[in-house]
């Protein structure tokens, strides 16, 4: 193969997810193995999701990686693991149409050229790399012709980042903790599909913050070591609601789910708090926004959205359906409506035809929002320009899949490099 | 004594505290019984305290009482309790120069006028109801001669408002849950007196608050309902910090006693984010506050100052000694300055002198204040002016005292009434 010239690649398209269970805490730093299982909904990746192209050559001297057009380093240990795990397990490739021929045993000398691109801001808090390092291992499987499973998979993914595992699959996912000590079988499996509960909305405040946040991998280690609440929350309490939680799913039960899946993420930033010294993910504008919400489901007397909460200040909402959502943006605009400077078409993204719902098509229309009854009998709200950026409207979606028209790679087919 | 005109009174001071280890959660609502043993530190009544003068008089046809000069319903339970209890332990009482006597079967009958009056903001989140319970309780025990014991007092103290128990003494105080049923044995010890440990500093940052916070009595009720994690703080934690805690105060071991009061004020603001709905005291200036400690603390290797929340954002600070009290200070002022309208001397109340030691005389002098060392590297610290209303200087002190100079009475001592 020495001296050949051709490039093959695959290119794959893989969502990000939100976790309605939290995982906070390993029990093994290495392998990367959670002290509970979680339970996450599979976002729309026409939304949010990350594309990878992955190609091999004999001509690429070693493994090189583009992140959002730029060259990073591929030596992290969490990289270099997955990459290991995918290689060990790559089978016989042929391409007759390019008259390619790959033997399983030519794959620990051939290097790997990878581009990746989030469809989103990255590092806003939107767990980018757990659609990235999940798309990393999809493209690669498909590229190296592995056996292995969606599930199977995710155990290689995990061991990039945790919740990287949960993205293997739409809909409605878990992480089981698993119980051996080489993390085999701790790994997603999808307990229902996107199309099983598809009234849910999601919409994503990105909240402005001002602190520099805690990394979710050093924050939990610290949790791990210093709460003394954590091991009651891992023993305890999570595995009763990962049971709650499947039945809630399986029924289509909004309120029990709505209910697990805030006093959850209120519990895994609780234990956030109880950590020393103590770490704050949620801040001002956050609280305001789970007020906001509360005080509206109480007034409703049943639950029309849930909120849960990343390791930073944004909040993702799940509204009941369609109606619920229109709704939950009218009150979400009349609390935090757009700066002066910011038209209303990029401070509402993704799926914009909610917006037309809530009957709001431009500036004048967020305007004129009557407080909502709820809040009628308080206090003047304070409207807070600028303590969101920007709202992401979208829905429970599919999971990764390959993305056959070669157009939409992000390497050239010709010379391996980024477009 | 029908037709008598003569005023009897007793005007006393009692100090308002805070707590090391967090009392959240009552096992009985009605006789106010916690769940978890509390421990305090009484604070110096010079800067932070209620002064209560109580008085009876066969003239007045019913009991009143006045709050900062302003009438005030008595009939609430926790009142009505209080002055039960007391006047079912009420003594014979005798005062020859006025010629009053009065039998205790007499006190059944005889009606009682009460003012009260707080040398700081009610209701600003300083315990002003702990000192002022607690002062009703001691100034109505010594009019009516009861025998019982300060500590014996601290029970009835509790049926008012739960930590006011802990305000019967000075110093460092702990409140024992006790096993009775009827709360007999749920009562204050003082563990030290406030010169066993008086080279301790505390530093009060009195926090602007933007919204209406939760009434600790329906806030710790919501958390012994719904919160997953109370149970173990309180049968696991808290029992093993309380035995701590009497140690490090034993032994005036500074860098325990702020690791217990730092962590036990976060799990008790963890258990309140555990709540459902989720309760939040601590705003984004509390967060600053103790990332600004937490930094400085880190940065010397071990703790310089503790920092305790109760159930709003002010922070209390308590500062090894006088030296670091005035290095604290410049990093307060340093993070938060005074308003361009307010002065520094009604910024920095209490005890100014730590202001001389912390070499500051004038606004000048804060603005010139260069950044604290530990966080030189880090991006340019963003000051926030208007965040903090105030600081209180205070330190440790004393419990109640009956004030013997009339003159000090808020009550005319021939009607009875507000002066």
């Amino acid at each position: 193969m020495e001296g050949e010239k051709w490039v093959l690649m695959v290119t794959a398209k893989t969502p990000t997810n939100i976790a309605v269970i939290k995982y906070w805490g390993k029990r093994d730093e290495t392998l990367i193995l959670p002290i509970n299982d979680s339970i996450s909904v599979t976002l729309d990746p026409n939304h949010l999701c990350t594309t990878t192209t992955v190609s091999v050559s004999p001509s690429f001297p070693h493994d090189r990686m583009w992140l959002n057009a730029k060259e990073i380093s591929l030596q992290g240990g969490r990289f270099q693991s997955c990459l290991r795990e995918i290689r060990a397990r790559a089978q016989d490739v042929e391409d007759e149409k390019k008259g390619i021929k790959i033997k399983k045993e030519d794959w620990q000398k051939l290097h790997l050229h990878i581009a990746s691109y989030n469809n989103f801001p990255t590092a806003a808090g939107l767990a980018s790399s757990a659609a990235g390092l999940a798309c990393l291992v999809f493209s690669l499987a498909k590229l190296m012709n592995l056996k292995e499973d969606n599930s199977q998979l995710s155990a290689i993914a995990r061991q990039g980042s945790g919740s990287a595992c949960r993205s293997l699959y739409g809909g409605f996912v878990k992480w089981t903790m698993g119980k051996e000590e080489n993390g085999s079988d701790s790994l997603a499996v999808q307990l229902a599909d996107e199309k099983h509960w598809d009234e849910l909305v999601i919409i994503i405040a990105v909240v402005c913050a001002q602190q520099k946040e805690t990394s979710s991998t050093s924050g939990m280690r610290d949790t791990v070591e210093t709460s003394a609440l954590i091991k009651h929350r891992a023993k305890e309490v999570v595995p009763k609601r990962i049971v709650q939680m499947e039945e809630a799913i399986q029924n289509r039960d909004f309120s029990s789910f709505a209910r697990l899946a805030c006093t959850d993420s209120n519990q895994f930033h609780a234990v956030c708090l109880d950590t020393y010294p103590p770490i704050f993910y949620m801040n001002d504008t956050s609280h305001r926004i789970i007020s906001c919400v509360e005080k509206w489901n109480r007034a409703e007397g049943t639950p029309q959205v849930a909120y849960t909460f990343d390791a930073g200040p944004n909040a993702v909402m799940i509204a009941r359906n369609r109606k619920t959502a229109a709704l939950l943006l009218q009150r979400l605009l009349y609390n935090f409506p757009p700066q002066s400077d910011t038209a209303l078409d990029s401070y509402i993204i993704g799926d914009k035809s909610i917006l037309g719902d809530a009957g709001i098509k431009d500036i004048k229309d967020v305007e004129a929002l009557p407080p909502p009854p709820e809040i009628k009998d308080n206090m003047p709200t304070q409207k807070s320009k600028g303590d969101v950026s920007y709202f992401i409207c979208t829905r429970p979606g599919g999971g990764p899949v390959v993305m056959s028209d070669e157009t939409l790679a992000l390497l050239d087919p010709l010379t391996g490099l980024p477009k």
